[in-house]
């Protein structure tokens, strides 16, 4: 196997430090818009194996799929890895396949509200541009594993670890997020920063989400719907979730029979109201603005202000959860309330990887996947989410790199 | 009475209105840093009375104390009327008092926070710029009247009122502001559109608030201490308020005997929320940020993303009110609390003056206080709030102008 890794940022960087502990390729090529960024992870990872000589850096345009597949071509790129904004997507997703290259990516291609009833019925929805590619995929025989990170990722592994292990009915699958993080400044105070990159943030949270129901297929609602506090397992504790726009809800139903998907976050109390606070005023937007003589948008100013989540880890202590809440029967007939999740500490991603923790737990699991394609666990062609495959292999191999998943019932409803 | 009036933005074209409707003054001139601004609200004052032929236009750059002389010299000058934000307050001043007129503003001189306990202490306090220079208008027998909007102004002109002819002894004299307005999008949907600059309202709200007690004297405390629900006459009703630093503070005890004295601003819970989410992002800053290639405050972003105040008025509905919550031992020397208070109707101000209430409501104040100066009602010289005059002829003369003032008993705590 040879990998053409697209992103240098956390995730791609974290990615490439799990990658060098593993034996199962044969080049590894990091590439990014920015040729110092794409040189310093791939020295990050080269300097963590003794010998380690099968990484390499390049620069490229991720927006330009002919420049995708002429580097895939150079490095005879068996597997295009996209490791940037899914804002990308296609490019590289069309570029891989230019260049005979099978895909993964972390996110699907983006969605397009509906013009008349953005909060009611969906528009183009998350992964549609991919879907209506599928044919073209398999008939070449070629595979694009899509959304497998965390979430989308190892919440779809779970889905179909349930369907086949744990459950004879599924009345919902749902993606339940949430985390005990918090970020202290120099003096040790707690300050408000966003693990995560705050213009996606705004982005997925302020989507009309999407939820999808047997009867009714795919709909959308108004942006944090159905508030649920869910008790978050491994001392996190409950936490204030709402339905968000996410690509489970997307992919399960494809594969998994079920009677409704959902994806809630956990944002909590305080970032709900800042999003809706932000909303109010229109700060969430995209759109330029003439501000004292200058063009900006008020979104990028929004993310400007804010530190860079990718600094944040030294000084961020908690854990985060993912997981997939999973409500219906047991095997055995009787109803049945279980959390199957992945709970991963900050302390320990910061020791061992020098990487936050979300960022890490997004990076291990396309790792993982690549690892069961190269072995060939796990084989298929045109474009599959994880659900489409055996659960198990993934599952134990994610114990076998260290970190575990875990499963709680909860109480029957 | 000749009048340079410097500002041709709402309250000033608005005060233009007012003027040309008295007989006390020979000239108007209205300068303005935009000549065509100065323009259109001469006109729009002149075409509202038949031969009227008293005001003119001019431009003016407000930070140079020397242009601000010259002009009122120009003009032959008796009165100096600062209608721009306090950010000039000095340059006018110092303008007016060195070309041999008086002065009159509607905010004074800008406050510093304190470098070490901003919200315990005080630094540089509003007006204290103004105040530092009273001997010398003094000793020229000249006067500068500070403060004479409507908060403060009005709510000042009340406290001198209550302490002569209401109470015997003062507790709290208690500066309540509040509304119940709202403002609709072209769908007739509410949206949220503060009634004033919003970037002088993240000032005013975000500073640490001052109060005054007899035993400590001025003293500050975090922002949006002490709230209160207080319930506003003419069916406003009740809206949560806090304290805010505003100048009524810093002028009262000047001359009012009391115990205490505070501003409380009726921000209401939505307003309170959205200025600490600012606060908490860092939105509120004024320091200018890189943003994709170019440089903005992010204040100022905040400030462009809203809609223009300006531009609000016929799409708002609702009253404001303005007034003195005053607690002590009345006349007879029971325990008395008032509210002393003037309530103004969008709707009245939109059809008489085209103007929006709030921006109305602060004009009228120095209009009435000019023509008491004109007819001698009002004389004094130095630097002096409006408690230091007779409070009866103003609020008699503000009734003649059509707009009554109101009382009412509160119950005794």
């Amino acid at each position: 196997m040879r990998i053409l890794m697209i992103g240098a940022g956390g995730v791609g960087s974290a990615a490439a430090k799990i990658l060098v502990e593993r034996d199962f390729f044969e080049a590894l090529v990091i590439a990014d818009y920015d040729p110092a960024r794409a040189t310093a992870a791939a020295e990050a990872a080269t300097s963590r194996r003794a010998g380690e000589s099968r990484v390499s850096a390049a620069q490229i345009d991720a927006s330009d799929a002919d420049a995708v597949a002429v580097l895939a071509r150079e490095h005879g790129a068996t597997h295009v890895f996209n490791a940037v904004d899914p804002i990308f997507d296609m490019p590289i997703f069309d570029g891989a396949f230019a260049a005979g290259a099978d895909y993964l990516d972390m996110a699907m291609s983006l969605s397009h509200k509906h013009p008349d009833a953005p909060y009611i019925e969906c528009g183009e929805k998350l992964g549609d541009a991919q879907f209506a590619k599928a044919q073209q995929w398999a008939d070449a025989g070629r595979l694009a594993l899509v959304g497998i990170g965390v979430e989308p990722g190892l919440s779809d592994v779970f889905a179909r670890y349930a369907a086949d292990h744990l459950f004879s009915e599924i009345d919902e699958l749902g993606t339940r997020d949430g985390a005990n993080l918090v970020v202290r400044d120099d003096d040790g105070n707690e300050i408000f920063a966003p693990s995560f990159s705050m213009w996606t943030t705004i982005e997925e949270c302020l989507n009309p989400p999407v939820i999808w129901e047997k009867e009714r297929g795919w709909f959308t609602t108004p942006p944090f719907s159905e508030p649920e506090v869910f008790d978050f397992p491994e001392g996190i504790g409950p936490v204030e979730c709402v339905n968000v726009e996410h690509e489970e809800v997307l992919l399960m139903p494809r594969w998994v029979d079920c009677r409704r998907a959902t994806f809630k976050y956990g944002l909590g109390e305080e970032f709900i109201n800042i999003l809706k606070v932000l909303h109010t005023l229109g700060l969430d937007s995209t759109e330029k603005l003439r501000v004292k003589g200058v063009e900006v948008s008020p979104r990028d100013v929004v993310a400007a202000v804010l530190p860079d989540p990718a600094t944040l880890g030294p000084r961020m202590s908690g854990k985060t959860c993912a997981g997939l809440y999973v409500t219906g029967k047991g095997k055995d007939g009787a109803p049945r309330a279980t959390y199957l999740y992945h709970v991963v500490d900050n302390a320990d991603t910061m020791r061992d990887y020098d990487a936050q923790c979300v960022v890490w737990q997004t990076a291990i699991n396309p790792v993982v996947a690549l690892e069961l394609l190269a072995t060939g666990m796990w084989s298929g062609s045109g474009v599959l989410g994880p659900e489409a495959f055996d659960a198990v292999p993934f599952l134990d191999l994610l114990k076998d790199y260290g970190s575990p998943w875990g499963m709680q019932e909860k109480p029957v409803g």
